[in-house]
């Protein structure tokens, strides 16, 4: 028995949702078709709303229905520090750690391969924020892979020749792993990047 | 940092989903505004049409955008079996297996605490189906819970007085599974309903 078209296109649209495959989609279809058509007439306008209302802050290139989002136009944070990530799901991370300074939220990383340079991912706008502000240091956020790295290296390099100081997260051992089970590079790393205790 | 509120109310739109908490709900809405906008504005017309479109067969019950579904109008299926079940998902589940009867829907179970009787999940409506019909056998597919039970107990008591022959299907081992692991009633329903082996 196949599904009727109506519940299949649900099914087939219901996909594009990270981590849901076909089970998954037909059991989420069947259940709202069953239990909660009114949850999701509701998650259908709120999808539209979403999408069509919520654009980039030209400040800090976050998600934001506002032209200059909230974060940006928040007085109480701090001016002097601005942190540099790959997208905007990176901002609520760091967001959870405390951190009280700007934002900016590239594109994404080089990757030249996919013939993402420098422009395709915003690396000019991030300069002009530079400029426009009074940073006394850009902490390099991207992630730690070969193109988050490079990206980073890349970003140092330029605010170098401007006299800035361009910081780099920590990599090491995450808190709660087991020195056994760590990849070699994550332990390498954690070691060159000891530090004293204090005592 | 909070959520925009156009973000907000898409995130808790989104836990509607079966097994979808906060977490998922933030990483799915996210993931559509940066990298999929025109398949959530898919998902949000495939959503509204379903809900206002998909029906119950007025004959078997089950999901259907037609007023009779493919499966009842369906003359190369076997008129002299039905196969009753809890709900429309447990149709999908049985179809997998071969059977190629007919089904009815019920609205879950009998639940006397929760107000359900034999009125609220559909029980009259079953009779009317099998008077309507020509069945020779009736399969009681309803789940293995103490309601599902009961529900399929009540079903069969009301056949016999017709005459009719109702069936339960088999409780037992899963496949795959271990003797160890499995609980004392499945395994006391296993040794119950054991079966000459034929060589």
């Amino acid at each position: 028995m196949s599904f009727s078209p109506l519940i299949r296109q649900l099914i087939d649209s219901l996909r594009i949702l990270p981590g849901v495959g076909q089970k998954t989609a037909q059991r989420m279809a069947l259940q709202m078709l069953e239990r909660d058509r009114g949850g999701a007439l509701r998650l259908a306008q709120a999808l539209t709303r979403a999408m069509e209302g919520v654009g980039h802050c030209k400040q800090c290139r976050s998600l934001s229905e506002d032209e200059v989002c909230q974060l940006c136009l928040d007085p109480r944070r701090d001016d002097s520090l601005l942190c540099v990530v790959e997208g905007p799901m990176d901002v609520y991370a760091v967001e959870q750690t405390g951190f009280r300074g700007r934002y900016f939220v590239l594109k994404g990383h080089l990757s030249p391969l996919d013939g993402l340079g420098p422009e395709a991912i915003g690396i000019p706008d991030l300069l002009a924020r530079i400029e426009a502000g009074n940073f006394s240091e850009v902490i390099l956020a991207t992630n730690p892979t070969v193109e988050g790295e490079a990206t980073a290296h890349y970003i140092a390099q330029l605010l170098a020749n401007k006299g800035l100081i361009a910081s780099r997260i920590a990599h090491g051992m995450p808190l709660g792993g087991e020195l056994e089970l760590v990849d070699g590079g994550t332990l390498a790393h954690s070691i060159a990047g000891r530090r004293p205790i204090q005592l």
